[in-house]
């Protein structure tokens, strides 16, 4: 077993060689997501390297899949009108074996935001799942799951539950989701866990300050697309995304001075973030 | 009557004591509200220690509310799509006794932006009705209020009308509606006027510049929200928010160099305001 | 021949006149745009003095017109409920002679983002059509057009080509399409390319910075409405539009440290842009 020093240089060595990768090669990464983060998460994605695709036009899936690297599915918004685009364009990513990412936003929170991506999961294949502890366990299953409902719709932020430890009761859960649809599954949080067959990882780093700017969550999902597209690796992309993240929001913790300018400076962070940053910032767990 | 000295002093104290509650039990406040603002306004509501979701999804309305603090009902997008939700949630929010903020985004701009607002008070309970002066004059049924149509949609910057001027022109229609329907009324503008029963309230403060950024007077209505969501009287609830507001827009205004970086200090502001600030800063007129 | 010192001096004369114009009269811009951009968009319509309305509510959209300075379509997001409302506003804009800009966001990249922009051209009058290389040549019906597919949806940042070279390929298709619909072309790009009839201006500046910012060239689309609403010229409107997009990018620039302020302090920088700024900063080449 690795000491933890050497685990986090050659996972830094790795997120290095799959930013330079997003950065060289701009992969598309396609999101159906929710309104209150389009602008967000594309602001993310352009700021990382990547191109994002916001649409949930049914008509041009198919289309816009053939040139995308990946595909983000985030059930943040589940009026009619955004669920209407993800069953086909998700098959159409299967078919033409585009990853997917899908953000069960809220699951938990209400019945149809735990049914909704059950079912997208029950016949298409995921390759990262990611959600904050309540979001993961009510997917896995986890009686009482439901109790933690605030953490929901527009906010990774917990409630009145102290998150790190919630994270660790949701990793074990994270993990049986992530064998039952061999994928990986990232619970965020104060720690990211980073589940994938009997592997799981911990990222610790990133800013308190992190879960009171709406949609990191997200971003985060979508960062893990942009991951996703250039390492066909579903541990590895989840687990360079997450690393990427808490450097980022590290980053920008040292300059922000509240939430409103945390969220800027994460985006310059995802921007300028260099070798010298990760390898001085990265914090890993195995 | 009190001086203007010990009302401030006495409002400062129940601003804090609600805002030291906000951040100590993050209300969830749910928003039905316009796509030019779901981010912005769950940002604030997330700066200010509240837990926002956005959501205009029919079906789970009555489950989100069976744990939600209060309920914004914000009419800035008209589209059938969101209406549909307004009046389901609002009804489900009643019979919860969820308090409801409603904002008549454009009243007055449009004829359906007009009736849309009056019908659904008609038949539901209002808690606190926030607007600009044009809007409040509208709803209050003031002929000529529709000429000041620019005051719409995604805005609260008044055009060619000196805008204190209106908001008194505005207070009396203000008292009107707020006895009509039993709740506080807010004429939001360079001077706030908070109003219910016999009562009127202004809170001074602010900066120039917040009309120059989108969705102000969308972020006063969720706070106002937030507010809602731990005070029980309508009055002091939005008198509350409209001095957080106020005194965070004073606070940004020290620091932003225009109206893109008055928008974060602001989401700063809500953050790290504390007794100091507010005790230094309010400015309440009975 | 003028030269270019006395070409840019006379243009940002007349850039000053209509910034000047826009910050006296307000003139209210109504947008139907897409889900990414409708706060930066509206945000940067305030920062110039414009008095933006968002919606896509077809039952409002001649009213709202009546008291319109200029309609802005924007296609970036084909969903169906969007669609619906861009005809019968176009229509009601032409019947009250509301200048018209168009943005195809994301021709090219999918049949329905193509041919939309197409059919609305047929049987409507364009006052401005903005958009990045590949959307105005797949609108010129340039073969090959497509094969940039990812200068899409929510951003304008080009990828894998020299985005100079292809703009100056784009310079004849825009100049064609400006003459048969009888309208002003911008080809937005690292050099902005402005084309009606057989004129045409290069408008340079700006930040590399800006392509790594969703929706810049959405924005473009909007500050050309507002210098619509105050110039009966599509090539002025267009080329003053230009001028300050660039002149505040490079404003922003100065400032930025990386995409995420960058974009902030753009909207400062179009609300305290003076003559000295234009003066100073405006690079326009006939």
């Amino acid at each position: 077993m690795p000491d933890a020093t050497s685990t986090a240089a050659a996972t830094a060595q790795n997120v290095l060689r799959d930013l330079a990768a997003i950065r060289a090669t701009n992969p598309v990464v396609l999101s159906i997501t929710n309104y209150v983060v389009t602008n967000t998460t594309a602001n993310a994605l352009l700021a990382i390297g990547a191109s994002p695709i916001m649409s949930h036009a049914v008509e041009e899936m198919a289309e816009l899949l053939a040139f995308s690297g990946a595909l983000v599915v985030n059930l943040g918004t589940v009026a009619p009108e955004y669920l209407a685009a993800m069953a086909p364009a998700w098959a159409a990513a299967d078919k033409a074996v585009v990853p997917v990412v899908l953000d069960p936003v809220g699951a938990g929170a209400s019945r149809l935001r735990t049914v909704t991506p059950l079912a997208l999961l029950d016949s298409h294949k995921a390759f990262i799942i990611r959600g904050n502890a309540s979001e993961i366990m009510a997917l896995a299953g986890a009686s009482g799951a439901t109790t933690v409902a605030s953490t929901s719709a527009s906010t990774s932020a917990p409630k009145g539950v102290d998150s790190t430890a919630l994270s660790e009761e949701a990793a074990d859960f994270a993990s049986a989701l992530a064998r039952r649809h061999n994928c990986a599954v990232v619970v965020s949080g104060e720690v990211d866990i980073v589940c994938a067959g009997q592997t799981q990882a911990r990222v610790l780093g990133g800013s308190a300050l992190m879960p009171r700017v709406t949609g990191l969550g997200c971003t985060a999902t979508a960062i893990c697309g942009a991951f996703a597209a250039v390492n066909p690796d579903p541990f590895e992309a989840a687990l360079h995304a997450c690393v990427a993240m808490k450097v980022a929001g590290e980053m920008a913790a040292d300059k922000a001075s509240g939430p409103g300018t945390l969220q800027l400076y994460l985006y310059d962070a995802l921007y300028v973030m260099d070798e010298k940053d990760v390898r001085q910032r990265i914090r890993v767990e195995r």
